[in-house]
């Protein structure tokens, strides 16, 4: 007779502490993710269906899959400009593998640079919650920019160091309206826009745009860092290759007379007359 | 009248050392990415096509982008199994920020994991490049095995952990079978496929089929990587929200008990005893 | 006439954002680190003396010297238990290369893993910043531990997964008090120590014992974490050389057994049937 | 009858496979690390005798230990011209924790920044291995010479950036007699800087001196970059705690005008007018 392990460990009390997941299950010669045997889903769904299924654990809809490109694509690429980029290519520089350089990138994706979008989801999600109704959605945008302009703090979604009107903010709001894919949260997005650009002469900005989307296809705030992450990812390799490919090693991307020294001047000229500060 | 910076840095032979690109050109309101207006690009591309603008620098054909697509899809997820996902789980475990595990994750991106791909591509590539003729493909196919065998060596893009026959693998030369999308790096892979599967009854694995594809593409080997983590993004950002929101803190993934110490056994009792080996 | 750069600027307006820095200062053959030249440091103190003297920008007093050299020495490793140290094997055994291993293991000193300290030294920090005088610091530890037991959450500091009594902390304490280490910090922490050890029977941990002293040396506690990682790289650095010169590549961490798969069970056999949850 | 888990597993075969590890032994309240009980090490090791011992798996000599707190000192900090350090700071500047700030950096550790270092204890311990005796050890460094001047490359360990005598190279060396320590790497490290003085005008570099000193100490080339990290540890936490706690977030490092884009000049203007350019 066969003892299985599992009756045995139930009988002996061994305790073999297993990994739960409910994204994708591997058997010999089978994949199973989301319900869905992967042979099915190569060749049938588009890419961005299997994003929004691996996160959101469902199929989008049609009109779904297609928002969800334009936002993927959006995020495609800003130059040299992104932190992100320029660790990169730093790290590619300093003649690291490219796994390790797009690795190094994604660091930067900090509170000050990816955060915007979950900052804004949060908040466009959060205001949402609390509006009662349909009709409230001129006052919640008038509380949300009141908020943040009482603390003096920049409005999450809103303005950018480079444009003063953000192309891509612009096509994909464009593209919402034209493919009836304004939904509650984008709707209060361009309240915010309306109220901003009267007071402060602000517009809506890629975060902004993307952040009240993604919130309205029902996304949590907490994977808009992530999705932003997967849009950016081929520019990253592109310029990672570039660096690596094309340019010379080492580049020295700050000069000493590039850096001004505030410290305190020299103390010490002779090794003999290294004191320590605290006897 | 006003004086220019590059004027004044002719005359008076200032260093300006710029950043060069081909990449992106970011301008106030304006985004140009490989000659394309960033406002044009969306909703006009799919994300497989942004993926093949941003690394190959020109649009694929229609047929290249659906083929992409499912290259992309393939890569999908392969549940807990591989060490990227295992290790941005436990940093998520240990309490990182998302984009900080996302990182770790493809840290795990070396050569015994995803390097799989870039050998494929740079094996198939080199042995087409120095193949002389159509008819040749054959003699090819068994130089490509017997290297790999005579030296004992796993043949990278064949073979797998889990499956004797990756079902992803057969999904993707089904595909392109059918959409005519056949060159003679994917001819090479089914040559290869054949010759082992005689010899030792190993298959082609999704890598072996990636690579052959994404070869006749004309993708630099040295992108592999790069294409491979595009695809597995989605699925270790699910990962990682599933370990932060859905399981408890610090979990305990190696017990002591699962270590087997076969270090010197304990030198020393009182500390007055401590010994110096090298005086 | 030769015109420097700086009276160029000036006339011409011409910004040129420099980096702020009060660390070293680089100039051709000689460096300075925070007023003392290099040259002079190197031979003359010990490795703690330069890590004090970097964070803090001073230098330590003899008795700070030592007491900082057992804080870091105490950091050393804890075998294969931490995340850390498993993320960083792990990231080896997929042949990334060593400088990646380890950055992969760092990530994972998450507010779980090495955040304790962090929390500590605030926690230790604040409360005596509000005690206003040395009587009260029985009422200090009172209060200290009664914020964290209302809230039904860990004391920082204290507690160890493994261990009842922490050896490493014991042993710290030992020191501090043989050296005439005990500051206010330290000396609250003992006495959070006594209420806990009465209350719940728990200890003081490594952490505990490390941000009382760290505290009382007056290190600002955001450099807690930092602080650990300097005591704790060599032995990340001879697990991933273990695991890379001594083991096996692409061990199977977790096995496709030890998964316990809880998603939705399969819904698809036939590709035509592959449908959209939200049409 | 108590059944342990290690009979059950003799006798149902379950395999369980562990961790092996000769660092480390983790037993509830006692950790015994390269056979010594850390409680024993605390406050009776100095931090570089840590890391000897962790490293290495035995004790330095007094010696030994001197010279290599000496080595590590001398990595301490170059201000903000390597890539490492400015990678941390930028990926501060973005707003992620200091972990990920540390971590970011330590991946700019590739080849063309620390490998160096390792590049050099390669080529000595492999030109010491082949040099059969003392009196050979001027034509060892003859031939080392010929092998880099030959191919047109840099003589890992010899020649700076900034520094035509790089003064920490200068005092290692100082020690190392002081100290009656030069050993016949360092003598061969000597005897190339001769070499390349005379040919060059070319001298030893802080790479070049503490690699001829850890060769000398025995430590395997592949250790080096990793104690290079020791070393550097704390200058990068006191540059990320300067950026974080100092500066304001997220500054242009660089700027839209630093960059000369030299990619194909705009195609497209109108939506309808985006081609394929592979149909």
């Amino acid at each position: 007779m066969a003892i299985g392990r599992e009756s045995l460990e139930k009988v002996f009390k061994i305790s073999n502490p297993k990994w739960r997941t409910a994204i994708t299950k591997v058997e010999p010669n089978r994949i199973i993710t989301r319900g869905y045997s992967q042979e099915d889903l190569i060749g049938s769904v588009s890419f961005p269906e299997m994003v929004y299924l691996l996160i959101k654990g469902e199929m989008p809809s049609k009109k779904e899959s297609k928002m969800l490109n334009s936002v993927l694509v959006s995020f495609c690429d800003h130059g040299i400009t992104p932190p992100s980029t320029q660790a990169a290519r730093m790290i590619a520089s300093a003649g690291s593998p490219a796994h390790a350089c797009i690795a190094g990138g994604l660091l930067a994706f900090g509170k000050n640079h990816a955060g915007a979008i979950e900052r804004s989801m949060m908040a466009f999600q959060e205001s949402i919650r609390r509006s009662d109704s349909e009709n409230d959605l001129f006052n919640t945008a008038q509380r949300f920019v009141d908020y943040y302009l009482k603390k003096g703090a920049k409005v999450p979604g809103f303005g950018h160091r480079y444009h003063t009107e953000d192309p891509r903010a612009v096509k994909l709001m464009e593209i919402a309206q034209k493919n009836d894919f304004v939904g509650r949260h984008t709707l209060l997005a361009l309240k915010v826009q309306d109220i901003l650009l009267e007071k402060k002469g602000i517009k809506m900005n890629i975060d902004g745009a993307n952040a009240s989307i993604l919130s309205d296809m029902g996304f949590d705030w907490r994977t808009g860092t992530g999705i932003f992450m997967i849009g950016r990812l081929p520019g990253l390799i592109s310029h990672v290759y570039e660096e690596k490919v094309l340019e010379s090693d080492f580049r020295k991307f700050i000069d000493i007379e590039d850096v001004y020294y505030d410290g305190i001047t020299e103390k010490v000229s002779h090794n003999k007359d290294l004191k320590k500060s605290g006897d």
